[in-house]
């Protein structure tokens, strides 16, 4: 079999590797997509190299099928299609309070330890998740972040009729934006770059150009001056940290999906005026994959649109390369049976 | 009857004023007592003098009986126990969503228009509220801020059990404490004044001088490493902010009960890392002085004991002096009747 490898430096191998049997608690996984995360563009950059073991395979945005079954695995048989969640809760304690998905001692597979970027993967069968037999394996590798998606907008609590603004167009901020829209919310989608705009525009989202339109004008029009009850920020950078106060109304959930290195000033008057609220989430839990991998099934969110590029194992290199030299790209994929 | 007014320059005076019937619209109370609100206290430094209209009659916090009733205001009769919700919320329109206590067009009885500050104070019968006969009129007046408590309170949904930590001990800080303790929460408190810290231990508190320890240690320790449930933000500056976050464990909830002039460095990275909530509270709503007035009916909090000093009205500019010259003080009251 072929595994690929972060090195460090940029660079990613891809080597022959021996085939194993899985531990008695693992599935051995013929591994067919796996996405390229942000997370992963940081890793090549080596941003990571501190949690990552070079030389690593990584990846976690995967689908599949199982190829071979650990005797103390339930549940699972050979041939099954399925995707992985990809957290190790293993040392999860009672001061995590049942927050397995953000428990303090968290690996995250993949990052903390060895992923999917690879033809067959060994691999936790706590991990897993069925996938119907009918399901178009490029797009099951688009579950892990549309579960992403899925929990940010579960833990806005959008209702039907709400107007919801999400703040950068990137792939989850656009994956965010499609669940938002499914359980009947009013998107609007702030972006600046024009091949994104294009994009977003050919899905029927409602999106506004900050450079050419007032956003504050265009909410308060479109919400009959109440301004937005749910906002997104998938930005990660102060403006938009300052933009998501003054664009959301009373009682206004202010979701903050996007990472940020450090402090952001947050308008804490507005916070109290309007009695907003600001909510942290992270990665998802169970049923924020159960809801993904429905839509996936379902085929009711415009999916495909966001998939950049699929290119083979063996060109995992020049993959990275043009991710990074292409800022308007939203999802890639590594198609790792080739 | 006499009437006190705020007349700029840090100057109150009390002056005879003809009694009035009321409107049809309203009731004349005989007000009883008067708490002096932090808002007051900016209204004295002449921080409010583009809100207030000079000379005015200001004050919020009370306690009365009604003394007249207009036509058209049902369910009242003279010598009911009374206190008022000083929200005017007549402007309120669709856009407000029902939000009436934080509306757009809310204008704050006391502040924006005449307040309690006098002999007899004709007001809306729309902000009434019943007291039992048998309530004591003192404590009466600190029904107002109790309801901001428990608002606060309510809104941070603190639970049986949990660990709530309330960064500082002011009035506000420390009504807050005692109705999240009221709810079993387990309550800790940090304050830096000597005064303020032997009051809040006389009350039975868990108080913590971070002059002297270290607040992460015990929160940590207290809650056997799970760290808080629930903050309370009570002290308005950027240390309390950064503490919030930091001593906040897995989805607690940051509650911002202060007013921040200017926004605030907020760590967003820990708030997504343990998935926190910040959420902004204002004022209170009908169910919050429900609650409130069920407290001092039932005289279930040691409210009696943050009580500073009462004066009459006559000496209500003696009373300001007092109040800014002590900042160990806590809740100070004007009897309107003398």
């Amino acid at each position: 079999m072929k595994a690929s490898y972060y090195e460090g430096n940029k660079t990613f191998d891809v080597k022959e590797k021996e085939l194993k049997a899985p531990e008695k608690d693992e599935v051995r996984i013929k591994v067919a997509y796996c996405g390229i995360c942000g997370s992963d563009v940081h890793i090549y950059h080596g941003n990571m190299d501190n949690r990552v073991k070079i030389p690593q395979t990584v990846g976690h945005e995967m689908s599949g099928t199982i190829d071979a079954v650990g005797s103390e695995v339930k549940g699972y048989k050979v041939g099954d299609k399925v995707t992985v969640r990809p957290l190790d809760n293993r040392l999860e304690d009672a001061s995590d309070k049942g927050f397995s998905h953000i428990s303090k001692k968290l690996k995250f597979i993949g990052i903390d330890s060895e992923g999917a970027l690879q033809q067959y993967w060994n691999i936790f069968g706590f991990t897993l998740h069925h996938l119907p037999d009918s399901i178009d394996l490029k797009l099951s590798a688009l579950i892990e972040p549309l579960a992403v998606a899925c929990h940010d907008v579960r833990r806005s609590g959008v209702k039907e009729g709400e107007v919801a603004v999400v703040l950068g167009g990137g792939p989850i901020g656009t994956l965010v934006a499609m669940v938002a829209r499914s359980k009947g919310a009013k998107v609007i989608i702030s972006e600046l770059n024009p091949s994104r705009i294009e994009l977003l525009k050919s899905m029927g989202f409602d999106v506004v150009d900050t450079k050419k339109t007032n956003l504050l004008e265009h909410v308060n029009k479109v919400s009959n001056g109440a301004l937005a009850d749910v906002v997104f920020e998938v930005a990660g950078v102060q403006p938009t940290v300052s933009t998501m106060s003054e664009i959301g109304g009373l009682r206004a959930r202010l979701v903050v999906v996007a990472i940020h290195p450090v402090p952001r000033e947050v308008n804490l008057h507005m916070l109290f005026w309007r009695e907003q609220s600001i909510i942290g989430c992270r990665v998802y839990e169970k049923e924020d994959f159960d809801t993904a991998i429905e839509h996936v099934s379902k085929m009711d969110l415009p999916l495909e649109k966001i998939i950049s590029n699929v290119r083979p194992l063996s060109e995992i290199q020049k993959l990275f390369e043009e991710i990074v030299a292409n800022p308007s790209g939203m999802k890639y994929l590594v198609d790792c049976q080739n």
